[in-house]
């Protein structure tokens, strides 16, 4: 079985891991809030929606340290399924790619190292007044993603935010693309029809309908969007002028691609989408879809992530749906397997999350 | 005339060379703002004493955008002298070299991206209670200088921070090294009387006398240091068990080769400090002299920098004394040096200078 699921153009998809095979990667995880994530039922990404406040801050301290400092065990769903963290962690390990926190707008920083570019935490957008500081936290990511450009031979570049995919489809709506039966969720069941229903509120509370931001993607999101939107896609702008960008993550990713084309499109030769196989195998969830609106060519590819095998349920329940990807979990796991091919396999990689998995169930 | 001076043991000297020429460097600067700094006579880095909390922001707002936005204007000297953020801006246009700034502890938080590490801005030393979160910002530093130190082939680490020589000679003074004569300033008339008294007034505050805190750094910062050393330390700690750092700055570093020593003496292997000739030919300087009892083996590199054949009196000024160094002028320019030596000699590093200095008086 292969370990690295390829979709998109071949020439475009070989080329693309010609240019990253072996080299060297800066791996950054982009942390935001937004109240659209209190709507009951909206997301996953917490034991309850207060929580969810905290799940960024707590991923990248379990990243950083082994443990979480501002919750107690670490992040799970409200069925006790743990974040794809655990992933990102175990492929972080066994590579050695280095780990950099960027704030895009948080109400709880995490007890890291981190980078901030003056974003503010993000608004419930079904009121359609959803970010504030975009153009300074934009300006001053490009000006981060261009000097880390001088020294990492690519990036990839994940994110942590509760209910990310509810405004990647507001920001993806507002610029015109059909992405309402093609966007994912960290549920099971996608609460799809609450979405749209946000969504729509979110465009009726500004006096739009969809479509109207196609090429202003900057009041997408501050509209119908979220503070991990902008610091995301000014990092990968900054860079991708230079090195290779690998956005890890599912169909927010498409929205960032969505923003950074209307904002550029020459860099999109440099950017590839890597996921993970629970993303572009579920039935609910059609990223190419969405994907093949914006840049048609763009090479995506997804980590054969299996834990049928694994030893505990609270992995073996990524298989029924549930969490899918976050915390760049795809992405990294990817460059992983891309730049060290002789020395980590998929085996390796699912050994160490079980691993683990183990570790902090004993604790 | 040779542009890099050496000091040190030639084996040492010529082994650190060979590691860092042609590689690819990342310059940090790390921030910080002392009460110490508005103790009148004590700073040149601000118009006044009130400003020195903007400098740090300043400079770094200079480097990253080209114009400052905290305040109007470039920082200055009481007597209209420049700040030495322009020898850096000089040599980070000529060399590519990647910028990161890191927070140490500030009052005022620059219009740029930055690393936070959960520092806090430091107080007056004289009083004996100088730095806040000295252990959780050392740890979250040492974990970024680790991570960055997995892309960086080797790391040039400055500070910016008014009043800095004073907490400098603190920080050596209780633990027990002889600086009060050989600590830097950027006056041309080095206030040393007025260090001196403030360092003993807060040495008797807390009850002790010179020396007892040899092994124990931590607590010669909280009383008497600034919260820009233990964010510099943790960096430098992290990065140098992999990879060269060059310490840009003048007698501050010194205390950040004590701290180091004191935490962990083996990985000093792997450091050398980078300053300017200012620095080394002061007659009332002596960095040579304080790192005799710290580190004899370690080696100093001087930029040969030389501004009596500039056209503005502004930049003459620097050879009578003013300024001398700061926001790792000399090591960024050393790191130029070593590191573009085929394209970059000091006669291109003068004019650029120059050519940047005119453009901020058209403005």
């Amino acid at each position: 079985m292969e370990s690295i699921i390829k979709i998109g153009k071949p020439s475009k998809v070989e080329n693309f891991l010609e240019r990253v095979r072996n080299k060297k990667p800066l791996f950054i995880v982009v942390l935001g809030n937004t109240e659209t994530a209190k709507i009951p039922g909206i997301s996953a990404a917490g034991a309850n929606p207060a929580l969810t406040d905290y799940t960024p801050a707590a991923d990248v301290e379990y990243l950083f340290h082994g443990a979480c400092k501002s919750i107690e065990g670490v992040p799970i769903t409200p069925d006790g399924i743990p974040t794809p963290a655990l992933i990102t962690k175990a492929c972080l390990e066994l590579s050695d790619i280095p780990l950099l926190v960027a704030i895009g707008g948080v109400r709880i920083y995490p007890q890291t190292p981190y980078v901030e570019f003056g974003g503010k935490p993000g608004h419930d957008i079904s009121k359609g007044n959803a970010v504030e500081s975009i153009e300074s936290a934009l300006k001053n990511a490009k000006l981060f993603g261009e000097n880390i450009s001088k020294i990492a031979d690519y990036l990839v570049i994940g994110e942590s935010i509760a209910g990310g995919t509810t405004t990647a489809l507001g920001v993806l709506t507002a610029m015109g693309y059909d992405a309402s039966d093609k966007i994912s969720s960290s549920l099971p069941m996608n609460p799809i029809d609450l979405k749209k229903k946000v969504v729509n509120s979110g465009l009726k509370s500004i006096g739009i309908t969809a479509g109207p931001f196609r090429e202003n993607p900057l009041n997408a999101i501050k509209h119908l969007g979220d503070p991990m939107q902008p610091v995301h896609a000014g990092i990968v702008m900054g860079a991708a002028k230079k090195i290779p960008v690998l956005l890890a993550g599912g169909t927010q990713m498409a929205a960032i691609i969505a923003i950074i084309k209307a904002l550029g499109l020459s860099i999109l030769e440099n950017i590839a989408i890597g996921t993970t196989r629970w993303i572009v195998q579920d039935s609910q969830t059609d990223l190419k879809g969405i994907i093949d609106q914006i840049a048609p060519d763009l090479p995506i590819f997804a980590a054969n992530l299996d834990f049928s095998a694994m030893k505990y349920d609270g992995l073996k329940a990524y298989e029924r749906g549930i969490v899918k990807e976050g915390v760049g979990a795809g992405g990294i796991t990817l460059a992983t397997l891309f730049s060290h091919e002789k020395t980590t396999d998929m085996e390796t990689i699912l050994s160490k999350i079980e691993e683990n998995y183990a570790k902090l169930r004993s604790k």
